[in-house]
């Protein structure tokens, strides 16, 4: 799968991926009113809302950019009615020939994990039929419980041609707490020991000259992801922590690879809620979603900038 | 919260919870047959196998036990009629006065966090109104995302009065891949480093003479259990692995505190699926369910006489 990112990275020539985190406080006005009128101030009408906003964003961007990320939290916190919209986001932006890396950061036990695993990017097993639950392309993993937590979603990986990214060193103020406590058996911090395991994971989903097996290294830790860029040579990261999160183009540079690949840069709320920017104030609520077109312009703009 | 879940545990004096974990092989053939003749071989005719399972278990031992705890995961590979079947199942066992821990192990930064917290243990604001979208009492969260992961949590339980269980040491073999780790500043694993901070988070979320933020440390670590009870005495230990992990009933002592309270064990497999153990064969697949209660009147023995 790491595969089909790159062709379509190499395509857009733009190696980033659009975070479709909806918060109702970004959708316009117009589109709750609508979704409240036909459903009500219910979980329901706040599940159609953010699907119209969701479509309406992917519509105005999907023919600039490789991959969305939609943050299945959410969409979870409107319950099963937020799942809905969570699976039609899903299954719409494949339908656009889109990647999804649905960030789930989800992370288990043995068989537990497997059922995750299953669930979002494999297929379970019913009677003498198989069903995919999600189906998103790439799920993002929380490494805490060690490799048993992220084996059942290689396999899952190897036998669906899916992938994963591992959480490695986040890109929120206290990421350090417990990701930067050196070990003193290792002498090295505690995310590097992470990437150490995501590379060895790595080596047994290898998909041409990248693993399946990638991993997360927030943009706000710029010193960071310039050694673990070296440590994880075959590794792809996903950087979150763009734009509203701090991080710019100009930081990025090392999370890149001399080929040009290598890391792909989510922007959430700086590119879906482009229209409450004062540079982009002039789209107005009811343009929104071109405003968001060019704030993806923009993104690409900025980064390729950087990564040239 | 907590102060109810020891209310209900001092009532039953069973410190025990069952994990509603329920594998499509561990659900009878008569009732999958029932499920897939109303619904066909597919996702909602699994959701109806494993919601049949349960309740006909939790109608079975809800009068012996405080608490049960659901692990999303094995409704979750189901997709959307899994995540149904999740939610038809939290408000079944809180309908027959039952604690619901929903083991969903999530964890984020900031506003994501804050998603999680308020999907599963709040109330989500939607126009004028607000909903609860999946209203488990507690849930299990992730910490390798330092605090910011886990205050949005917080705050959500203490508007609603909840709880939540971090994990410290999980019962898994790898566990200490990166858990047991010594950190060279403070001189002790991560695990410990954990324990510290939940205490720290437990300080802000008292209910009675314990802290509505627990932890999970597992049965298979006695050790570690013993060291870490100590160094957490107000945090209550949820803990995983007995049974079918390996871990026995003495091996629990060091769990308790002094005044016979601080730790409730889960089983899951040993509990729901007892009818296919040698043990309890005599009951067949028909009484699966009389099968799961007399596995519950037997764990409860062996953890009160190692607890007393």
């Amino acid at each position: 799968m790491i595969r089909k990112l790159i062709e379509k990275i190499v395509k857009t020539d733009a190696p980033i991926v659009v975070g479709l985190d909806p918060m109702l406080s970004y959708v316009p006005e117009h589109i709750t009113k609508a979704a409240f009128e036909e459903h009500g101030e219910t979980l329901e009408g706040a599940a159609e809302a953010i699907w119209q906003f969701n479509k309406a964003i992917v519509d105005a961007t999907s023919d600039l950019i490789p991959a969305v990320k939609p943050q299945i939290a959410m969409y979870e916190q409107f319950g099963i009615p937020g799942m809905i919209a969570y699976k039609k986001t899903v299954d719409y932006c494949k339908s656009k020939g889109l990647i999804v890396i649905g960030d789930i950061k989800r992370g288990d036990i043995g068989s537990t994990s497997e059922a995750y695993a299953v669930g979002h990017l494999g297929k379970v097993v019913v009677g003498s039929k198989t069903y995919a639950g999600f189906d998103e392309d790439f799920a993002t993993v929380n490494p805490y419980l060690g490799s048993d937590g992220v084996k059942p979603f290689l396999k899952v990986c190897n036998e669906n041609d899916k992938g994963i990214f591992v959480l490695v060193k986040t890109s929120n103020p206290s990421s350090g707490e417990f990701q930067d406590q050196i070990s003193e058996d290792e002498e090295r911090p505690l995310y590097e020991l992470v990437a150490k395991k995501v590379v060895e994971w790595g080596e047994e989903s290898m998909d041409g000259d990248y693993s399946n097996v990638g991993c997360v290294v927030g943009a706000t830790y710029p010193e960071m992801g310039r050694v673990l860029r070296k440590l994880m040579p075959k590794t792809y990261i996903l950087v979150p922590g763009y734009g509203a999160q701090g991080g710019k183009g100009e930081d990025l540079v090392h999370y890149f690879n001399a080929d040009g690949l290598g890391a792909i840069v989510n922007s959430s709320r700086g590119i879906i809620a482009a229209y409450k920017q004062e540079k982009y104030s002039a789209y107005g609520a009811e343009h929104f979603a071109d405003a968001s077109r060019q704030a993806v312009l923009d993104m690409i703009a900025d980064i390729n900038g950087a990564r040239k």
